[in-house]
């Protein structure tokens, strides 16, 4: 076997020593993909491609957003859409956050058969699945579930009624127009509240996402957002108590709003995902620098087509998945950036485009920029790199297991659940 | 439950009695979501989203490739990276396909597991993984594998020396520099050939993947690149020969060329992937319609934006995968076509956006088309669609598991392998 690495900074020393397994862990060390190898595996001997977390990173992430949350004086409820993982939801939990936020009923399910008992699903409550919500909540999970309609709000009060149960419901709120929602001043948000609140249910509050704060970057343009974000979703709630109507619960967030408030006055509740990461996009969004992300895809160097300036990885579509967040955004990292084994970025090489299978790493720009005609020199065959992602909701859910990076170079393998 | 249908063609009649299981096949009949229920699913009760694979056009789809290779007098193997399913490789075997084409070793472990022998591995062999295909052939699966480079030849030779094995290896060729390999007209075409031959190796042949079809929708230049991939992979063959070397195998192919090429001369091995299941990219490059795409994501109404004509769905990204390839093409179809629940396309419609579990259901068109401000009406909450993809392959590796629908509507569950 052959790792040479690139003229940069060494990997940290291989260390076959155990890592530690916190005790009720899902999490095992991990074994190289060689069939009858008993050697824990490291970055150097771990089959590629393979999805990292650098732990410190993760961790500073959640202490950033955790302090956050309490500096201004609300309850942090992430979204584990993101990593859809036992233990870095536990971290998450650990730092001080309050319950989790959903995507799907599959992550209820997973989350609560881990001990999650305060679930938020924050995707409008399609009728056919009121059976599952209700089967969860009577097992003892408290999943609270939203609508943003009249229909959606009966539907709930009819099923609730028909089993004698109190669904506790939120309602959506629209404040930056980008999917679904009511708008904080439309009339039919008071009628909405009426059909939950006097057909028994619980009205627990109101909840907004300002998804289009993705596609900003410039920091006047996010403090606006984030301010209407929160004024929007503290009008709908006084409009709702306004009306005699009780709304316990003001949530709000992504991420990028959530890490620039500076103020949360009416707030109850801040969410926010992919912040437990960071990716590209949020870097060109402005919220992070490249060395806070924590997810990379592990990959080697396979073949090259060095009159190209080509280097051939294994890291393809496939593992980094389909998303060119960045194409649209002031920096295009192409299919992500190429950095070393110690997660550092090399300056001007992006992995440009990408088959199933196949990645390319090129040097990075415009047409006119010249053709790297060492790459082979550079990057030889069996050479190990890490490859940031555009969009670590989307390159996460490519791979079966997470593989937790320590500081001491050691691993674990962290599953992730998979489909709905 | 309410799913009321589009104004367009009835579903057909549910059917609860047990699909038939193929004796030995893993397929198993489909359980609705809801915990507690026994009955069978149908498209009317299934969880959604969910990857659908009509059969009828499967089978079709796979007969008329089979069709072609016999008729242009050369063996079909068929590439599963598509579907990563045993199901869907079994009928491509028994419609008379000779082998595999896979994209990673896993892939090569999980169809050996399920009986195929005959498999090739057509990503250039990483050194690091020898190994492991080493122990794949000492089981018995014979296995072939792939190289580009004099390094990669000798890595090949060395490790099967030091264990006393023959490899059988294939030199890939680059006849349309879009990825990996050897020009067929190179100087380093004989130096490979001659390491292996030389070395002990089975020289086997040639490889190519004229991929860049994909980027194609002029009949001629599909034609043209047909040609080139063929002649150049011949010529590869041909050079090869001439220098006293063994090239049993000379294998080509790609679905769009596949289905374009005329005549094989030379030529000894077909290959192609996606069609299969064939997709929104494959009806833009011109190979098939939309009524032969066989994989499409099922998925239910939970809402709407009415003023912007819109209707959410809970088919988003993650369920579609963010592949955007009809983005760039003479068509784009956002993340997908709208179908009605019997797979017909509601013309106009597609799924403008996406988030992570949201979709956007909106009429197709450019800004100064009207808004379907009736689209609440149109497609109530509750409605079941179907959504043809973009790209098979990407939306397929969304999901745990297919669901295959016969003509009598009934379901059996085919699990598909995820990761590496």
């Amino acid at each position: 076997m052959q790792h040479p690495s690139p003229s940069l900074p060494a990997s940290p020393t291989s260390n076959t020593s155990a890592p530690p397994v916190p005790p009720g862990s899902h999490a095992r060390a991990v074994r190289t993909a060689v069939p009858g190898s008993t050697a824990l595996a490291t970055l150097d001997t771990l089959d590629t491609p393979a999805a990292i977390i650098a732990l410190s990173r993760m961790q500073h992430n959640i202490a950033r957003m955790q302090q956050r949350a309490t500096a201004l004086g609300v309850r942090f409820r992430p979204h584990v859409k993101t990593s859809k993982c036992a233990e870095v939801a536990a971290a998450q939990r650990e730092a001080g956050a309050t319950g989790i936020t959903v995507s799907t009923l599959k992550e209820a399910e997973k989350f609560f058969g881990h001990g999650v008992t305060d679930i938020l699903y924050a995707v409008g409550m399609a009728p056919h699945r009121l059976d599952h919500a209700l089967d969860l909540r009577l097992r003892g999970c408290a999943l609270q579930i939203l609508t943003d309609s009249v229909e959606g709000a009966q539907a709930i009060v009819d099923h609730g009624r028909a089993h004698g149960h109190v669904f506790e419901v939120l309602v959506e709120i629209d404040t930056d127009g980008h999917r679904s929602g009511i708008k904080p001043d439309e009339d039919r948000l008071l009628d909405v509240g009426r059909v939950l609140h006097e057909g028994g249910m619980r009205l627990a509050g109101v909840l907004t996402h300002a998804g289009s704060s993705y596609d900003l970057h410039d920091t006047q343009a996010i403090a606006d957002l984030t301010e209407q974000e929160r004024a929007g979703c503290v009008l709908a709630a006084n409009r709702l108590r306004g009306a005699g109507l009780p709304c316990p619960v003001v949530s709000v967030g992504s991420t990028p709003t959530a890490l620039t408030a500076t103020s949360l006055a009416g707030v109850t509740e801040l969410r926010a995902g992919v912040y437990v990461f960071f990716d590209l996009v949020m870097c060109n969004v402005g919220v992070c620098g490249t060395d806070d992300i924590a997810l990379s895809v592990l990959t080697t160097v396979i073949g090259h087509q060095a009159d190209k300036g080509w280097a051939i990885v294994d890291a393809g579509w496939m593992a980094m998945s389909r998303d060119r967040g960045t194409a649209k955004q002031q920096r295009d990292y192409g299919y992500g950036q190429v950095c070393t084994m110690d997660g550092l970025p090399i300056a001007g090489y992006v992995l440009s485009a990408a088959n199933q299978e196949h990645g390319i790493v090129s040097r990075e720009g415009t047409p006119t920029d010249p053709i790297d005609k060492d790459i082979a020199m550079r990057f030889p065959t069996g050479t190990r790199l890490r490859i940031l992602p555009n969009h670590a909701c989307a390159t996460g859910a490519q791979f079966p297991a997470y593989h937790a990076l320590a500081q001491d170079g050691s691993l674990q393998t962290w599953g992730r659940f998979h489909g709905w």
